[in-house]
């Protein structure tokens, strides 16, 4: 694209070290600044926070069109509503460990969800003599008044929404988006009559997230994770994959079917059509600023980072080329062109300042505007605007179908982005090596390769799945919602099957 | 209105009983709902959270317009940091006291903002080696990175902006909107290269209110709060006021004008044009979830609220008529107009539910939609809609300029709502009593009514100010921003003088 000598000086390649790249780029493009003095706690940055803000109008926009009401439930949840989850959670466990039907036994206690979170146990000079936490997940605090607002089957289905902050004790490296331990969180929370109409919202949360997705230009993998990696609480959860470029998978988003277990625990029930009470089914849906993370890791080249055209805050960046002698104003004809795109619904900015060209450049393709627009004397007098698409390619543009050519420009630059971030999975999935038993040994025959994601049919044992993780080293995302077309011979057992497990190394 | 005979059933009188109609409305409507199991922290219910969110629209566009840009600052800040805070805040207050320059004391720790706060000391299983905090507010946090950000004038001013939840451990009685102990907050800082910018920055976030304050269709008193009010750490406050119909004032927002205090505390300085370093002079500008507060006590009546047009979630509803017998499709039309009504930028809900109308009509004049439009078979027939406005009357407007019209009956219900605030402030406002002074000993001529507010010329002294507080149990407000327009004899010395000071009951 022409840049001067000195547009990636700092920034580190890429390729070669993505793990120095993405957290350069991220204070670099000002996405965040890592310097406030806790770990793992940004600070947003305006340029992180509109993009970040884009992200979550296009969840609103999808929310208000699925029938989801926002609500904002309080951050902190006192420690004695937690022991209904403790002990839900405790029950299913065990029941699943001894193959019995949770119902029949009985509530025990477990600190699992204690450990993570941030306690509050004091109040100015006072001990509280409830502690209280702050929200790692709102199922606790919702499922408390969701008694209050469910009477009677007119109540349902109930599907409500927030995006609040949630928080998490975390112990392992954080990384800006991708782990924090204030989280930047949108969760769905619905309620319904009965096990199909639950089952329906998860279908409907799959189709949402495929929408969202494909306006950042980013191909995900949907997998039902295997029952050793279901939300605690859950029936099963489907969890939503992009892929890194380093090839390891990244949860952006998840959906968990309850079932009525919760509600049992919580005593949410309604009056069905024949006047009894019945437990209402749940489901939720979450997502998180780690979008934002896949969308800065997939896009980003060595130049900084490519901003999808639907979430950029910037969708065009307009330079008026100031020329000594020209009598030309290039500041009012951008003014003007930037105004005709900005009725045309467009997102755009003019860079006016008295700045060499390079430096500009440099500044616009750091933070990833789709497209820039040159305006110069001489394309003024030629009736055109030159524009550079940050995906890389220039041509100029004619001035009057403007709106027109940008839009289509910018249906491109995404569309150049879809293609990349596909092919890029395309590389990264391959067939799972084959692995042989000889008296009871498994040995896989050939090797994991650093970078890759596998695929298998697998219709085999959770012996069989431990070898597989043991040997690989790599982790179940569980079964692919994309099923293979026919059936296969499973990777372990032989046996005939449609399932297509992957298994990846995640973050 | 025609209501039916239960319309109002259960809903306490405003007039009679506001500390118990107040709390019944704001739960009744559906903003809030007050059963989360934490004393002051109510659950946003979606009607509540849409009407905020509209008035936080209104704030975001002001911000866009002024040049603030939006941040996001972490929630907990580590207790280190509020030493510099506590040591300012000290100096300050003694320097007040002593009545020397700040400058010349040195710092002392004081313990004023530790005893409002709620304190996280641990996480997960463990305890912290540094207690953090909740932000009460977020100047410590903001300014811990602001010298990070600013190097040289050419970074000034710097405006920024956040909307977040601020937590106060409250331990007053708490009331929805007006004293609760997780608030929706926003809060504007900025930095200037000197004293003069800081002070016309105050000017900017003054008439950012009075446009705010317009849309809410809520008079206002400005005032310059009096030193020993004034918040600590700045060089002055004004505090801004609105006025609730039992005529206590509601302090709704306020804007600080720090000069360099808090520069010097925390280091802020940039290179100034001659390459020295100089410290940045400083404002905030703060609002909360209050302004709900004051647009319920003050336009709502013994039917329920009376939302203001430009922030009720729904400016219109239309209830079609369903008659049996009818061949006239009125859900259609209702639509049809609906539709015309969404282009021209309202927002507008048809409630086609299968119920009574007077069960519809109950249930839209509690949620204050400021206009009803009902259409019946007949109606249609007659080319028109029959428009039944929140604040009383009931016309006939023709569908043919139905969006036109509408527009001019919510200016109609706008310009209602304003006068009757503005007529109930100037009701509540009177002069004080006169004081007498015999003998060193000041008595006051007349009696404090309950409900009023009272303004009075002054330019006497601290002990002045201390006997009118003592006599009449009010508040001084401060100085009002509009002056008296001729000088007068101030109450106390008798000096002549503009200032127009006001003293009232206070939330």
């Amino acid at each position: 694209m022409g840049k001067p000598a000195k547009a990636k000086r700092g920034i580190p390649s890429k390729v070669e070290d993505f793990n120095a790249w993405y957290p350069f780029i991220v204070e670099a493009a000002e996405l965040v600044d890592k310097r406030y003095p806790i770990k793992g706690m940004d600070v947003w940055r305006p340029y992180g926070w509109k993009t970040m803000r884009q992200i979550d109008a296009l969840t609103h926009q999808e929310m208000e069109q699925t029938g989801h009401e926002e609500v904002n439930f309080p951050l902190l949840i006192p420690e004695d509503l937690l022991e209904k989850e403790n002990a839900l959670v405790a029950r299913l466990k065990r029941a699943r460990e001894e193959g019995v039907d949770p119902d029949e036994l009985r509530d025990e206690d477990d600190a699992g969800f204690k450990k993570e979170v941030y306690w509050v146990k004091h109040a100015g000079e006072n001990e509280l003599d409830i502690p209280m936490f702050l929200r790692p997940t709102s199922e606790t605090a919702m499922y408390t008044m969701f008694p209050l607002w469910i009477r009677s089957h007119k109540d349902l289905p109930l599907k409500v929404y927030q995006m609040v902050n949630t928080f998490r004790y975390e112990t392992k490296q954080t990384r800006s988006f991708i782990r924090v331990r204030e989280i930047h969180f949108f969760e769905a929370h619905t309620a319904h009559v009965d096990e199909a109409d639950a089952t329906r919202q998860i279908h409907q949360d799959l189709e949402i997230v495929d929408r969202l997705m494909d306006k950042l230009c980013l191909p995900i993998i949907k997998a039902k994770r295997p029952v050793w990696d279901t939300f605690p609480g859950a029936h099963y959860t489907i969890g939503i994959d992009a892929v890194m470029p380093n090839g390891r998978t990244l949860q952006v988003a998840s959906c968990h079917h309850y079932l009525d277990q919760w509600a049992k625990a919580f005593d949410i029930t309604y009056e069905n059509l024949d006047a009894k009470q019945q437990h209402v089914h749940q489901t939720t849906y979450g997502m998180s600023e780690r979008l934002l993370g896949a969308v800065v890791g997939m896009h980003g080249d060595d130049s900084g980072l490519i901003m999808p055209p639907d979430i950029a805050p910037w969708q065009v960046v307009i330079c008026p080329m100031i020329r000594k002698n020209s009598e030309v104003d290039t500041v009012s004809v951008s003014m003007s062109v930037a105004d005709k795109l900005r009725k045309g619904g467009l997102r755009v900015h003019v860079d006016d300042r008295d700045l060499h060209p390079g430096q500009k450049y440099y500044d616009w393709e750091i933070k990833g505007v789709p497209l820039r627009l040159d305006i110069g004397p001489r394309d003024v007098e030629q009736g055109t605007a030159f524009a550079a698409k940050r995906t890389g390619g220039k041509q100029p543009i004619p001035m009057d179908t403007i709106l027109q050519s940008v839009r289509d420009v910018l249906d491109e630059i995404s569309d150049v982005l879809r293609a990349r971030s596909l092919q890029h999975m395309g590389n990264v999935i391959q067939p799972l090596p084959k692995f042989v038993e000889t008296n009871g040994e498994w040995t896989m025959i050939g090797e994991i390769q650093e970078g890759h994601i596998y695929e298998f049919p697998f219709d085999g044992t959770d012996v069989h799945a431990e070898v597989i993780e043991r040997t690989t080293g790599l982790t179940f995302l569980g079964d692919a919602t994309d099923e293979f077309e026919q059936e296969q011979p499973c990777h372990m057992s032989g046996k005939p099957t449609k399932r297509r497990v992957l298994l990846a190394k995640t973050y």
